[in-house]
Protein backbone atom coordinates (compact mmCIF):
# COMPACT_ATOMS: atom_id res chain seq x y z
CA UNK A 1 0.00 0.00 0.00
CA UNK A 2 1.12 3.42 -0.48
CA UNK A 3 0.68 6.33 2.11
CA UNK A 4 1.04 9.63 0.81
CA UNK A 5 0.18 12.99 3.12
CA UNK A 6 -1.32 15.52 0.44
CA UNK A 7 -2.44 19.11 0.92
CA UNK A 8 -5.47 19.89 -0.40
CA UNK A 9 -8.33 22.53 -0.83
CA UNK A 10 -9.81 21.40 2.41
CA UNK A 11 -6.47 20.65 4.13
CA UNK A 12 -3.59 18.44 4.60
CA UNK A 13 -4.12 15.04 4.89
CA UNK A 14 -2.98 10.92 4.98
CA UNK A 15 -3.93 9.49 2.17
CA UNK A 16 -3.87 5.86 0.19
CA UNK A 17 -2.32 6.97 -3.14
CA UNK A 18 -3.25 4.00 -6.12
CA UNK A 19 -0.58 1.91 -7.80
CA UNK A 20 -1.25 3.68 -10.76
CA UNK A 21 -0.73 7.09 -8.84
CA UNK A 22 -3.94 8.90 -10.27
CA UNK A 23 -6.15 8.63 -7.01
CA UNK A 24 -5.67 9.38 -3.07
CA UNK A 25 -8.22 8.28 -0.69
CA UNK A 26 -7.93 10.35 2.37
CA UNK A 27 -7.67 8.72 5.59
CA UNK A 28 -8.13 9.82 9.31
CA UNK A 29 -5.01 8.56 10.68
CA UNK A 30 -1.50 8.07 9.88
CA UNK A 31 0.20 5.95 8.32
CA UNK A 32 1.00 3.85 11.15
CA UNK A 33 -2.10 2.05 11.49
CA UNK A 34 -4.48 0.06 9.39
CA UNK A 35 -5.93 2.72 7.40
CA UNK A 36 -9.70 3.87 8.17
CA UNK A 37 -10.50 5.56 5.27
CA UNK A 38 -13.01 9.15 5.38
CA UNK A 39 -14.47 9.20 2.39
CA UNK A 40 -12.80 11.99 0.60
CA UNK A 41 -11.25 11.03 -2.92
CA UNK A 42 -8.68 13.73 -5.20
CA UNK A 43 -7.02 13.25 -8.29
CA UNK A 44 -3.80 13.05 -7.72
CA UNK A 45 -3.45 15.97 -9.72
CA UNK A 46 -5.80 18.28 -8.01
CA UNK A 47 -3.79 17.88 -4.82
CA UNK A 48 -0.01 18.76 -3.78
CA UNK A 49 2.15 15.25 -2.46
CA UNK A 50 4.02 16.36 1.25
CA UNK A 51 6.83 15.03 2.38
CA UNK A 52 5.26 11.43 3.72
CA UNK A 53 6.35 11.42 6.74
CA UNK A 54 7.13 14.19 9.52
CA UNK A 55 10.59 12.45 11.35
CA UNK A 56 11.34 13.25 15.25
CA UNK A 57 14.99 12.93 13.34
CA UNK A 58 16.87 11.39 10.04
CA UNK A 59 19.43 8.90 11.11
CA UNK A 60 22.06 8.45 7.73
CA UNK A 61 24.46 6.12 6.65
CA UNK A 62 27.09 8.04 5.00
CA UNK A 63 29.85 6.01 2.87
CA UNK A 64 27.82 2.91 2.70
CA UNK A 65 28.80 2.56 -1.35
CA UNK A 66 32.29 1.78 -1.88
CA UNK A 67 31.55 3.83 -5.39
CA UNK A 68 30.79 6.83 -3.87
CA UNK A 69 33.37 6.69 -1.03
CA UNK A 70 35.73 6.47 -3.85
CA UNK A 71 34.54 9.02 -5.66
CA UNK A 72 34.36 11.91 -2.73
CA UNK A 73 37.15 10.88 -0.07
CA UNK A 74 39.41 9.38 -2.82
CA UNK A 75 40.15 6.95 -0.29
CA UNK A 76 38.44 3.25 -0.28
CA UNK A 77 36.11 2.04 2.27
CA UNK A 78 38.77 -0.11 4.11
CA UNK A 79 40.08 2.70 5.33
CA UNK A 80 37.22 5.16 5.38
CA UNK A 81 34.20 2.80 6.59
CA UNK A 82 30.39 4.23 6.87
CA UNK A 83 29.09 6.26 9.62
CA UNK A 84 26.09 8.05 10.71
CA UNK A 85 25.00 11.32 11.12
CA UNK A 86 21.87 13.55 11.72
CA UNK A 87 19.40 15.47 9.59
CA UNK A 88 17.06 17.38 11.67
CA UNK A 89 13.53 17.86 10.84
CA UNK A 90 13.74 20.96 9.55
CA UNK A 91 15.42 19.80 6.54
CA UNK A 92 12.80 17.86 5.08
CA UNK A 93 10.86 19.23 2.21
CA UNK A 94 8.69 17.49 0.10
CA UNK A 95 8.11 16.06 -3.41
CA UNK A 96 8.34 19.29 -6.00
CA UNK A 97 9.23 22.01 -3.22
CA UNK A 98 12.54 23.85 -4.44
CA UNK A 99 15.85 23.06 -2.69
CA UNK A 100 16.90 26.51 -1.61
CA UNK A 101 21.15 27.02 -1.90
CA UNK A 102 22.21 29.86 0.31
CA UNK A 103 24.88 31.72 -1.03
CA UNK A 104 27.47 30.06 1.99
CA UNK A 105 26.73 26.67 0.56
CA UNK A 106 28.82 25.36 -2.10
CA UNK A 107 29.16 22.93 -4.61
CA UNK A 108 25.72 21.50 -3.00
CA UNK A 109 24.99 17.73 -4.93
CA UNK A 110 22.23 15.56 -4.78
CA UNK A 111 22.78 11.69 -3.19
CA UNK A 112 19.39 9.19 -4.32
CA UNK A 113 18.78 7.40 -1.35
CA UNK A 114 16.44 4.29 -0.60
CA UNK A 115 14.83 5.60 2.93
CA UNK A 116 13.12 3.47 5.48
CA UNK A 117 10.32 5.20 7.18
CA UNK A 118 10.20 3.44 11.11
CA UNK A 119 6.95 2.06 11.92
CA UNK A 120 6.59 1.41 15.77
CA UNK A 121 9.11 2.33 18.74
CA UNK A 122 12.31 -0.16 18.85
CA UNK A 123 15.39 -0.35 20.29
CA UNK A 124 18.11 -2.68 19.77
CA UNK A 125 16.61 -4.68 16.80
CA UNK A 126 18.40 -7.57 14.93
CA UNK A 127 19.17 -7.56 11.57
CA UNK A 128 16.94 -10.25 10.65
CA UNK A 129 14.01 -8.61 12.45
CA UNK A 130 14.17 -5.22 10.33
CA UNK A 131 11.51 -5.47 8.54
CA UNK A 132 9.13 -5.75 11.61
CA UNK A 133 10.00 -2.20 12.64
CA UNK A 134 9.65 -0.53 8.95
CA UNK A 135 6.36 0.90 7.85
CA UNK A 136 7.50 0.69 5.06
CA UNK A 137 9.96 2.57 2.26
CA UNK A 138 10.38 5.84 0.37
CA UNK A 139 12.92 8.01 -1.56
CA UNK A 140 15.68 10.04 0.24
CA UNK A 141 17.66 13.10 -1.80
CA UNK A 142 20.67 13.81 0.80
CA UNK A 143 21.37 17.04 -0.68
CA UNK A 144 24.92 18.06 0.50
CA UNK A 145 26.91 20.90 0.18
CA UNK A 146 30.49 19.17 -0.40
CA UNK A 147 32.86 22.48 0.61
CA UNK A 148 30.85 22.81 3.66
CA UNK A 149 31.06 18.83 4.59
CA UNK A 150 34.65 19.02 4.42
CA UNK A 151 35.58 22.87 5.73
CA UNK A 152 32.99 22.10 8.87
CA UNK A 153 34.35 18.26 9.11
CA UNK A 154 30.90 17.92 11.00
CA UNK A 155 28.29 17.52 8.38
CA UNK A 156 25.69 18.73 10.23
CA UNK A 157 25.22 22.08 7.87
CA UNK A 158 26.43 20.33 4.95
CA UNK A 159 23.86 18.40 4.95
CA UNK A 160 21.05 19.71 7.70
CA UNK A 161 20.05 22.37 6.80
CA UNK A 162 16.67 23.51 5.78
CA UNK A 163 15.55 21.88 2.34
CA UNK A 164 18.27 19.53 2.25
CA UNK A 165 16.73 16.48 2.71
CA UNK A 166 13.38 15.94 0.19
CA UNK A 167 11.29 13.15 1.14
CA UNK A 168 8.91 11.35 -1.13
CA UNK A 169 6.83 10.80 -3.29
CA UNK A 170 5.09 7.80 -0.45
CA UNK A 171 5.50 5.46 1.69
CA UNK A 172 5.45 1.99 0.05
CA UNK A 173 4.98 -0.62 2.64
CA UNK A 174 4.50 -3.63 0.65
CA UNK A 175 8.20 -4.89 1.31
CA UNK A 176 7.76 -7.86 -0.35
CA UNK A 177 7.67 -6.69 -3.79
CA UNK A 178 11.07 -5.44 -3.34
CA UNK A 179 14.36 -6.89 -3.92
CA UNK A 180 16.62 -5.59 -1.44
CA UNK A 181 19.71 -6.86 -2.57
CA UNK A 182 19.65 -5.91 -5.89
CA UNK A 183 17.39 -3.08 -6.23
CA UNK A 184 18.16 -0.61 -9.22
CA UNK A 185 18.79 3.60 -7.78
CA UNK A 186 18.88 6.44 -10.25
CA UNK A 187 19.24 9.94 -10.47
CA UNK A 188 18.26 12.04 -13.66
CA UNK A 189 19.65 16.26 -13.18
CA UNK A 190 18.27 18.79 -15.49
CA UNK A 191 20.08 21.48 -16.35
CA UNK A 192 19.88 24.22 -19.07
CA UNK A 193 16.61 22.20 -20.65
CA UNK A 194 18.82 18.59 -20.96
CA UNK A 195 18.67 15.82 -18.88
CA UNK A 196 21.20 13.26 -17.83
CA UNK A 197 20.96 10.38 -15.61
CA UNK A 198 24.12 10.53 -13.30
CA UNK A 199 23.66 8.07 -10.53
CA UNK A 200 22.42 4.25 -12.27
CA UNK A 201 23.81 2.17 -9.37
CA UNK A 202 21.98 -0.80 -7.16
CA UNK A 203 21.64 -1.85 -3.56
CA UNK A 204 24.18 -4.52 -4.58
CA UNK A 205 26.86 -1.62 -3.74
CA UNK A 206 26.00 -1.30 -0.34
CA UNK A 207 28.56 -2.04 2.21
CA UNK A 208 26.33 -2.49 5.07
CA UNK A 209 22.91 -4.50 4.31
CA UNK A 210 19.40 -2.70 5.21
CA UNK A 211 19.45 -5.15 8.44
CA UNK A 212 22.65 -4.16 9.00
CA UNK A 213 22.39 -0.65 9.32
CA UNK A 214 18.84 -0.80 11.12
CA UNK A 215 21.05 -2.87 13.65
CA UNK A 216 23.64 -0.54 13.98
CA UNK A 217 21.28 2.45 14.41
CA UNK A 218 19.28 1.44 16.63
CA UNK A 219 21.67 0.31 19.43
CA UNK A 220 22.41 3.83 19.61
CA UNK A 221 18.69 5.37 18.87
CA UNK A 222 16.14 4.73 19.97
CA UNK A 223 13.56 5.16 16.21
CA UNK A 224 10.19 5.96 16.80
CA UNK A 225 6.95 6.06 14.23
CA UNK A 226 8.12 8.24 11.27
CA UNK A 227 11.64 8.26 11.90
CA UNK A 228 13.74 8.22 9.04
CA UNK A 229 16.98 6.02 8.46
CA UNK A 230 18.29 6.71 5.01
CA UNK A 231 20.60 4.14 3.62
CA UNK A 232 23.06 6.29 1.87
CA UNK A 233 24.20 7.28 -1.66
CA UNK A 234 26.07 4.88 -4.77
CA UNK A 235 28.01 7.51 -7.17
CA UNK A 236 27.46 9.77 -9.34
CA UNK A 237 26.43 12.43 -7.65
CA UNK A 238 27.28 15.49 -8.84
CA UNK A 239 26.55 19.20 -8.48
CA UNK A 240 23.21 21.33 -8.51
CA UNK A 241 22.68 24.59 -9.75
CA UNK A 242 19.93 27.22 -9.16
CA UNK A 243 17.91 26.30 -12.11
CA UNK A 244 18.18 22.66 -12.24
CA UNK A 245 15.62 20.07 -11.50
CA UNK A 246 16.61 16.91 -9.64
CA UNK A 247 14.87 13.08 -10.09
CA UNK A 248 15.78 10.22 -7.83
CA UNK A 249 13.82 7.21 -8.96
CA UNK A 250 13.45 3.74 -7.23
CA UNK A 251 11.95 1.16 -9.08
CA UNK A 252 8.64 -0.11 -7.35
CA UNK A 253 8.61 3.37 -5.17
CA UNK A 254 8.80 6.04 -8.00
CA UNK A 255 10.33 9.47 -8.15
CA UNK A 256 11.05 12.07 -6.49
CA UNK A 257 11.69 14.70 -8.06
CA UNK A 258 12.72 18.84 -6.80
CA UNK A 259 13.67 21.81 -8.54
CA UNK A 260 16.61 23.37 -7.32
CA UNK A 261 16.66 27.66 -6.04
CA UNK A 262 18.73 30.34 -5.03
CA UNK A 263 17.80 30.74 -0.48
CA UNK B 1 11.06 33.29 35.87
CA UNK B 2 11.47 29.28 35.85
CA UNK B 3 9.59 27.41 33.58
CA UNK B 4 10.12 23.59 34.51
CA UNK B 5 8.22 20.05 33.44
CA UNK B 6 6.80 18.00 36.42
CA UNK B 7 5.75 14.27 36.61
CA UNK B 8 3.22 14.73 39.47
CA UNK B 9 0.91 12.13 41.03
CA UNK B 10 -1.70 13.48 38.30
CA UNK B 11 0.33 13.45 35.46
CA UNK B 12 2.83 15.97 33.43
CA UNK B 13 2.81 19.48 33.21
CA UNK B 14 4.48 22.72 32.69
CA UNK B 15 4.91 24.40 35.55
CA UNK B 16 6.58 27.86 37.61
CA UNK B 17 9.36 27.06 39.74
CA UNK B 18 10.45 29.98 42.25
CA UNK B 19 13.23 31.84 43.28
CA UNK B 20 13.90 29.39 46.41
CA UNK B 21 12.83 26.02 44.49
CA UNK B 22 10.61 25.12 46.86
CA UNK B 23 7.33 25.15 44.97
CA UNK B 24 5.96 24.43 41.29
CA UNK B 25 2.68 26.06 40.52
CA UNK B 26 1.30 24.42 37.12
CA UNK B 27 0.57 26.12 33.99
CA UNK B 28 -2.15 25.14 31.41
CA UNK B 29 0.15 25.85 28.71
CA UNK B 30 3.76 26.18 27.60
CA UNK B 31 6.75 27.96 28.64
CA UNK B 32 6.53 30.09 25.28
CA UNK B 33 3.27 32.26 26.13
CA UNK B 34 2.58 34.09 29.09
CA UNK B 35 1.96 31.54 32.29
CA UNK B 36 -1.33 30.81 32.93
CA UNK B 37 -1.90 29.44 36.42
CA UNK B 38 -4.46 26.19 37.28
CA UNK B 39 -4.31 26.87 41.15
CA UNK B 40 -2.33 23.67 41.18
CA UNK B 41 1.02 23.48 43.07
CA UNK B 42 3.19 21.01 45.15
CA UNK B 43 6.12 21.21 46.64
CA UNK B 44 9.56 20.58 44.29
CA UNK B 45 10.18 17.50 46.94
CA UNK B 46 7.50 16.16 45.71
CA UNK B 47 7.25 16.07 42.02
CA UNK B 48 9.66 14.66 39.95
CA UNK B 49 11.25 17.45 37.76
CA UNK B 50 11.48 16.49 33.80
CA UNK B 51 13.61 18.04 30.66
CA UNK B 52 12.15 21.70 31.22
CA UNK B 53 11.84 21.74 26.95
CA UNK B 54 10.98 18.77 24.42
CA UNK B 55 13.17 19.96 21.54
CA UNK B 56 12.83 18.79 17.63
CA UNK B 57 16.28 19.21 17.56
CA UNK B 58 19.75 20.62 19.45
CA UNK B 59 22.22 22.23 17.34
CA UNK B 60 25.29 22.30 19.04
CA UNK B 61 28.89 24.28 19.02
CA UNK B 62 31.85 22.11 19.22
CA UNK B 63 35.01 23.24 19.39
CA UNK B 64 34.00 26.95 21.13
CA UNK B 65 36.52 27.11 24.22
CA UNK B 66 40.35 27.18 23.12
CA UNK B 67 41.22 25.64 26.18
CA UNK B 68 39.02 22.64 25.11
CA UNK B 69 39.82 22.39 21.63
CA UNK B 70 43.60 22.11 22.74
CA UNK B 71 42.69 18.91 25.72
CA UNK B 72 40.73 17.03 23.36
CA UNK B 73 42.06 17.25 20.24
CA UNK B 74 45.46 18.68 20.44
CA UNK B 75 45.14 21.48 18.43
CA UNK B 76 44.27 25.20 18.45
CA UNK B 77 41.09 26.91 17.99
CA UNK B 78 43.24 28.68 14.99
CA UNK B 79 43.62 24.80 12.97
CA UNK B 80 40.04 23.16 14.38
CA UNK B 81 37.51 26.54 14.58
CA UNK B 82 34.41 25.97 16.16
CA UNK B 83 31.92 23.92 14.20
CA UNK B 84 27.87 22.69 14.39
CA UNK B 85 26.50 19.00 15.16
CA UNK B 86 23.17 17.49 15.78
CA UNK B 87 21.72 16.00 19.04
CA UNK B 88 18.20 14.48 18.34
CA UNK B 89 15.23 14.82 20.40
CA UNK B 90 15.80 11.01 21.61
CA UNK B 91 18.93 12.11 23.53
CA UNK B 92 17.27 14.29 26.25
CA UNK B 93 16.31 13.23 29.54
CA UNK B 94 15.84 15.46 32.57
CA UNK B 95 17.60 15.93 36.04
CA UNK B 96 18.35 12.95 38.03
CA UNK B 97 17.99 10.77 35.24
CA UNK B 98 20.17 8.28 34.64
CA UNK B 99 22.96 8.95 31.80
CA UNK B 100 22.95 4.77 30.43
CA UNK B 101 26.60 3.88 29.04
CA UNK B 102 26.29 1.05 26.21
CA UNK B 103 29.21 -1.33 26.32
CA UNK B 104 30.19 0.26 22.98
CA UNK B 105 30.35 3.51 24.07
CA UNK B 106 34.04 3.90 25.56
CA UNK B 107 35.24 6.88 27.59
CA UNK B 108 32.45 8.68 28.39
CA UNK B 109 32.64 12.23 29.16
CA UNK B 110 30.75 14.94 30.26
CA UNK B 111 30.39 18.26 28.88
CA UNK B 112 28.84 21.57 30.79
CA UNK B 113 27.09 23.71 28.41
CA UNK B 114 24.80 26.97 28.81
CA UNK B 115 22.10 26.44 26.66
CA UNK B 116 19.60 28.20 25.07
CA UNK B 117 15.66 27.55 24.71
CA UNK B 118 14.20 29.26 21.48
CA UNK B 119 10.94 30.79 21.84
CA UNK B 120 9.13 31.80 18.67
CA UNK B 121 9.98 30.49 15.15
CA UNK B 122 13.15 31.96 13.85
CA UNK B 123 15.69 32.02 10.70
CA UNK B 124 18.46 34.61 9.77
CA UNK B 125 18.68 36.00 12.85
CA UNK B 126 21.35 38.73 13.60
CA UNK B 127 23.27 38.40 16.49
CA UNK B 128 22.89 41.49 18.16
CA UNK B 129 18.98 40.16 18.01
CA UNK B 130 19.48 36.90 19.95
CA UNK B 131 17.51 37.61 23.03
CA UNK B 132 14.65 38.02 20.50
CA UNK B 133 14.17 34.48 20.12
CA UNK B 134 15.36 33.16 23.06
CA UNK B 135 12.74 32.19 25.90
CA UNK B 136 15.31 31.74 27.94
CA UNK B 137 18.50 29.52 28.91
CA UNK B 138 19.49 25.92 30.94
CA UNK B 139 21.72 23.76 31.30
CA UNK B 140 22.78 20.57 28.90
CA UNK B 141 25.81 18.12 29.85
CA UNK B 142 26.82 17.20 25.75
CA UNK B 143 27.91 13.84 27.03
CA UNK B 144 30.67 12.35 24.51
CA UNK B 145 32.35 9.25 24.14
CA UNK B 146 35.46 10.28 23.34
CA UNK B 147 36.48 6.81 21.01
CA UNK B 148 33.28 7.08 19.16
CA UNK B 149 33.56 10.67 18.66
CA UNK B 150 37.23 9.98 16.98
CA UNK B 151 36.45 6.23 15.55
CA UNK B 152 32.80 7.46 13.46
CA UNK B 153 34.60 10.98 12.68
CA UNK B 154 31.04 11.95 12.43
CA UNK B 155 29.54 12.82 16.19
CA UNK B 156 25.76 11.48 15.62
CA UNK B 157 26.84 7.98 17.70
CA UNK B 158 28.98 10.08 20.46
CA UNK B 159 27.17 12.61 21.39
CA UNK B 160 23.70 11.62 20.55
CA UNK B 161 22.75 8.50 21.63
CA UNK B 162 19.84 8.45 23.88
CA UNK B 163 20.18 9.81 27.84
CA UNK B 164 23.15 11.56 26.23
CA UNK B 165 21.41 15.00 26.28
CA UNK B 166 20.81 15.50 29.92
CA UNK B 167 18.77 19.02 30.22
CA UNK B 168 17.32 21.74 32.70
CA UNK B 169 16.97 21.47 35.49
CA UNK B 170 14.53 24.78 34.59
CA UNK B 171 14.56 27.22 31.84
CA UNK B 172 15.51 30.97 33.25
CA UNK B 173 13.38 33.32 31.25
CA UNK B 174 15.41 36.37 32.97
CA UNK B 175 17.88 37.03 30.61
CA UNK B 176 19.02 40.76 32.09
CA UNK B 177 20.26 38.90 35.36
CA UNK B 178 22.68 37.44 33.83
CA UNK B 179 26.24 39.18 32.44
CA UNK B 180 26.31 36.27 29.07
CA UNK B 181 30.26 37.66 28.90
CA UNK B 182 31.25 36.14 31.91
CA UNK B 183 29.07 33.25 33.24
CA UNK B 184 30.80 30.41 35.75
CA UNK B 185 30.68 27.13 34.56
CA UNK B 186 31.21 24.47 36.84
CA UNK B 187 30.91 20.59 36.63
CA UNK B 188 31.91 18.42 40.03
CA UNK B 189 32.20 14.59 39.37
CA UNK B 190 31.45 12.34 42.01
CA UNK B 191 33.69 8.77 42.20
CA UNK B 192 33.36 6.64 44.62
CA UNK B 193 31.84 9.15 47.10
CA UNK B 194 34.38 11.60 46.54
CA UNK B 195 33.41 14.80 44.34
CA UNK B 196 36.05 16.73 42.81
CA UNK B 197 35.62 20.08 40.83
CA UNK B 198 36.36 19.20 37.19
CA UNK B 199 35.11 22.08 35.18
CA UNK B 200 35.63 25.63 36.32
CA UNK B 201 35.73 28.00 33.68
CA UNK B 202 33.59 31.04 32.24
CA UNK B 203 32.07 31.94 29.02
CA UNK B 204 34.28 34.43 28.55
CA UNK B 205 36.69 31.64 27.09
CA UNK B 206 34.01 31.39 24.24
CA UNK B 207 35.12 31.78 20.54
CA UNK B 208 32.16 32.56 19.05
CA UNK B 209 29.65 34.64 21.32
CA UNK B 210 26.30 33.78 21.86
CA UNK B 211 24.67 36.24 19.06
CA UNK B 212 27.39 35.17 17.34
CA UNK B 213 26.51 31.65 17.68
CA UNK B 214 22.76 32.58 17.05
CA UNK B 215 23.14 34.04 13.84
CA UNK B 216 25.42 31.56 12.46
CA UNK B 217 23.05 28.99 13.75
CA UNK B 218 20.13 30.03 12.18
CA UNK B 219 20.92 31.00 9.22
CA UNK B 220 21.38 27.06 7.85
CA UNK B 221 18.53 25.57 10.61
CA UNK B 222 14.81 27.25 11.27
CA UNK B 223 14.27 26.81 14.89
CA UNK B 224 11.40 26.48 16.61
CA UNK B 225 9.36 26.57 20.29
CA UNK B 226 11.56 24.52 22.51
CA UNK B 227 14.69 23.91 20.36
CA UNK B 228 18.18 23.87 21.95
CA UNK B 229 21.68 25.57 20.94
CA UNK B 230 23.82 24.13 23.42
CA UNK B 231 26.60 26.64 23.16
CA UNK B 232 29.99 24.50 23.80
CA UNK B 233 31.64 23.07 26.73
CA UNK B 234 35.30 24.86 28.57
CA UNK B 235 38.29 22.68 29.59
CA UNK B 236 38.14 20.38 31.97
CA UNK B 237 36.12 17.20 30.40
CA UNK B 238 36.89 13.61 32.27
CA UNK B 239 35.30 10.55 32.12
CA UNK B 240 32.25 9.12 33.72
CA UNK B 241 31.60 5.78 34.73
CA UNK B 242 28.48 3.66 36.26
CA UNK B 243 28.15 4.77 40.02
CA UNK B 244 29.59 8.20 39.48
CA UNK B 245 27.06 11.19 39.89
CA UNK B 246 27.90 14.22 37.09
CA UNK B 247 26.41 18.02 38.32
CA UNK B 248 26.62 20.73 35.95
CA UNK B 249 26.71 24.16 37.61
CA UNK B 250 26.05 27.56 36.26
CA UNK B 251 25.27 30.33 38.72
CA UNK B 252 21.54 32.20 38.10
CA UNK B 253 19.92 29.05 36.84
CA UNK B 254 21.36 26.33 39.51
CA UNK B 255 22.27 22.84 38.99
CA UNK B 256 21.76 19.75 36.36
CA UNK B 257 22.92 16.32 38.28
CA UNK B 258 22.04 12.89 36.93
CA UNK B 259 23.83 9.58 37.88
CA UNK B 260 25.82 7.19 35.36
CA UNK B 261 24.54 3.61 34.95
CA UNK B 262 25.57 0.87 32.72
CA UNK B 263 22.75 0.63 29.35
Amino acid sequence: MRFGRIATPEGMTFAVIDEAATTARAIAGTPFTDPEFTGKEWKLEEVRLLAPTLPSKIVAVGRNYADHVKEVFQQTADDLPPTIFIKPPTAVVGPGAPIRIPKFATRVEFEGELALVIGVPCKNVKADQWKSVVRGVTIINDVSSRDLQFSDGQWARAKGMDTFAPLGPWIETDLERFNFDSLPIKAHLTHEGETATKQDSNSDQMIKSIGEIVEWVSESFTLLPGDVIATGSPAGTAEMVPGDVIEIEIPGIGSLTNPVARA
